[in-house]
């Protein structure tokens, strides 16, 4: 038996003692104003024990954490249907680039690149009645947690300074993959993005990842094949260009953000997140890759 | 001493025949209800001599023809300057592809693709005080004749569909390669392209390129140098990836656009410009692509 | 408990049924003259239970399977040193295209991509004092079976007609990441490609990657760490461009080969090895990746 | 009337004091050891006089310069055919990269790219009798000077570090657009590259190509058609990814090597060769491109 608790005090003790901590996003001036000296842990096992170190219950931009959340939600709508206009292709390149989108006829390479989860954010715009505010109600009811929300000065930055977004969405306008206006769908896209919550609440709203579907309070949310399906997701194409590595290194479905959070799971085992702002040149929290690696060798725990 | 009035009806009748006239451009409805029998030529020779044939005074969208004149009005306003904006090597794509534009950070390959139009679209936005007044003004001036006019429907039309042109300036944008508004860029660069004029008209804009930068009027609009350069990328960019075809094929420096216009030169001998709406599979007008292949091997006229 | 013996023939039975087989490889022709009705799987448990249906004894080219074999080699003679020449990330591209070696000066994305395979194959002709008699002396050794070979048609085949190996080695040679001589270097990869197996000596061989290391007489052959990189290697980079829908639908660390074999396994669990000759669209065996998917989902065993 | 003895002495005098004059080539020790201070010029005009300039009877290797002669030759055996196997667009991109190769199913983009020249090699040794020899013969005839010659050991060296070119012609050769062995047509490629000629001899083979296909001697070696084609392909392709930049600054059809020479010409004008070894950043002689820049510009004569 795992002591879960010493664990993690040992490896955030350990890696919060780094001096270089990586680059915090300076892409817009919300996420440019975090402190780097942030450092969080929150583990959640199987039996809904949690564990908690460092800044776990500060509140932090999850940014594209929230893609397997929308994807999530756009898969219990749609089902496989889904799939005609993304691909479950890891992207082997940088999470920006539209090259490949071109090449590939505007599918986006998987849902988890931005591209493609402009294409899923198209499909929740459809099927919602009223998009942000269904979305939010989806996340909050699976954390249970009435206290998550949008940070609309961020949502607001994001859609100032998202021209590559913007060029993503009118290229997959032009290939008649984007069945919303391009504005409405940013909209949405820039809010998600601008989701707000703490190690904590990441780690309690993962928890149906690892738990078959099934979140905190036992209701059912995606069926076994599709948690399987977006766990795939995450261990090949959940780090940018850093999948493989992440893979290679850690060894669990996980999914990043430039916030600084992560957050990884071991079907049946556990869920854990992670905040560090600080990145490292791939664009993933440098600590919090330290953490999950450290983790998963200290404890044997990977999916490998 | 060439007999062009003979050689133009000849031609005229030769390949105005053809059954298989390509295929008009579809993007947007007005290009689509163009008549793809209309055919016209028009010549205008060194000493300003002027020979038609066919349909040489009904007016057609010059679409892209419009980028060697934005072009011009750009270089004579901020000159060399341009090029730190924009290369001058043939891109060896076709021209909607935004794959070159990641892969060189944002310099769009040549001023005649269309990220490489949107940029000099940005500079005429920056240094004239009513862009579009101002660039019609130009136009007129240059061709003596102030009926030429933007078509507005054409100009609406191009900006309700044009997702790819908004993803180009976007992704400038995100390079900082783009200084203005993008709707205000793009408002612009739609109305250039859909100018109008007939075979004549176009014929007599184009005069300076080939009289050494003075224009029908004798006003100098250009120095030699930038006629020089201008008429080197309609060489080498003017035809999309048909260029190198062109270059071989017809050996003049010309401009062709999806309205079925193409305008060529040959400097100190004269400029001819010729409309027929249907499309070869490259996306250049097929009876006009014919028109001066003929031309330069029956006259033996061309640059080689 | 699982019944695997009730569940294999089952499965065996079902899609042994299958009218549309997929395609035999022809590229060489003694690939070409494989009977596609040919049909095997073999499971071997973690407690060395075996469990056999169809042809599993019959032996075949096991093709790019043998790379996950060389890599281990090649591991376990120079370690975390060889991520220096060949990186960790899926390519997203199909197993041949040379592009991305030029893009990123001649580092191959990943040692199961043939460029990949190429630089560790001229690492084992660094390291090894007889390449060819070494490395099959370690197949043997850790399946624990001396009648196991190279085919020497085979290897004569694919030499004559690997002109895009040949290109990749010399591309290789011109970033100095290749250090023997072309030839040689090719001459134990295609003699590595070459080795025939059937599906019994396949999961033996496998044994050691879902044993911790371990082979069948319990040797170690690997370091746990080295285990659970080269599975994550197999699952994020084991299909080609198929990998993404692999992990998908199966969710198993894997290798397939143009022979129609394909190797998967559940760390501490099983190791299963199928073969059926007729190929899908993506060069992975038709038969064997629906047996994949279907034990998976039948038994629930995946790693997510 | 332009007194081009005097232009030339002053251009050589100029330009011939700069003491940037770029690198040379190092890629094989032969050319690694010429002498970075050697400059040369020699025109030919229209009616054979001839004006000189520094060492213009100097030998050096013409290198990429021969793919034109090469291209002549297969041209006039096979006629247009050869288009069927090789197209005629600019690359826009550098001189070795076979990523286009893979795009464009072996295809090269034109004949004087590496892929393009090894498969007009193909051709030659498909075609010839004695390919070196015949080759030979050809040079030496249109040039009316038997002294030409193969460098041996310069060919040696070219084949001893061709790794991109026998990577290139494996590449063609899987796209079945090589005929030939790939040892016996890079063996032909390798020594039409090794070719050595002067400034003056250099002008007076490429005379035909400003003389309508007729050489010093009056003799027809190609069709009108045919040099227009040759000079077309020379002005969109002779520089690498500086073409565009060649066609804009000197206006002229023309080719380089690494070997810093330069041929250009102007239809029915004149033919000028110059040396200088070192090269600028994008491969072509520092001072030649200057040369020829200074010429058009001082003298006005240029194609556009």
């Amino acid at each position: 038996m795992i002591d879960f608790k010493s664990v993690l005090h040992k490896i955030h003790y350990e890696i919060g003692s780094r001096k270089d901590r990586g680059t915090v996003a300076t892409y817009i001036p919300e996420l440019a104003k975090v402190d780097i000296n942030k450092f969080g842990i929150h583990l959640l096992d199987k039996d809904k024990n949690s564990y908690s170190a460092g800044d776990s219950t500060t509140p932090f931009s999850i940014q594209s954490i929230s893609k397997v959340l929308s994807l999530s939600l756009a898969l219990s709508h749609i089902g496989e249907k889904l799939w005609e206009r993304v691909d479950v292709e890891p992207s082997g390149d940088p999470f920006n680039h539209l090259s490949l989108l071109e090449q590939e006829n505007g599918i986006p390479r998987n849902p988890l690149i931005n591209a493609g989860a402009i294409v899923v954010a198209d499909v929740l715009v459809s099927v919602l009645d009223n998009p942000k505010k269904d979305f939010l109600e989806f996340i909050r009811n699976i954390a249970n947690d009435s206290s998550i929300n949008y940070n609309e000065e961020v949502a607001k930055s994001e859609k100032a300074t998202g021209f590559r977004n913007y060029a993503a969405a009118n290229l997959l306008k032009s290939y008649k993959n984007l069945h919303n206006e391009v504005e409405e769908v940013l909209d949405f896209y820039f809010h998600q993005c601008a989701l707000e919550m703490t190690c904590q609440q990441l780690a309690r709203t993962f928890f149906l990842f690892s738990n078959r579907g099934h979140c905190l309070q036992n209701q059912k949310h995606l069926s076994i094949n599709q948690v399987k399906r977006i766990n795939a997701l995450m261990l090949t194409c959940g780090f940018y260009d850093e999948a493989g590595e992440f893979a290679f290194e850690v060894g669990l479905p996980g999914k990043s953000g430039v916030g600084g959070g992560i957050v990884a799971l071991l079907p049946n085992h556990f869920t854990v997140a992670t905040w560090s702002p600080g990145l490292n040149k791939k664009g993933n929290s440098k600590l919090g890759m330290e953490v999950l690696e450290k983790f998963t060798t200290e404890t044997g725990l990977s999916i490998f």
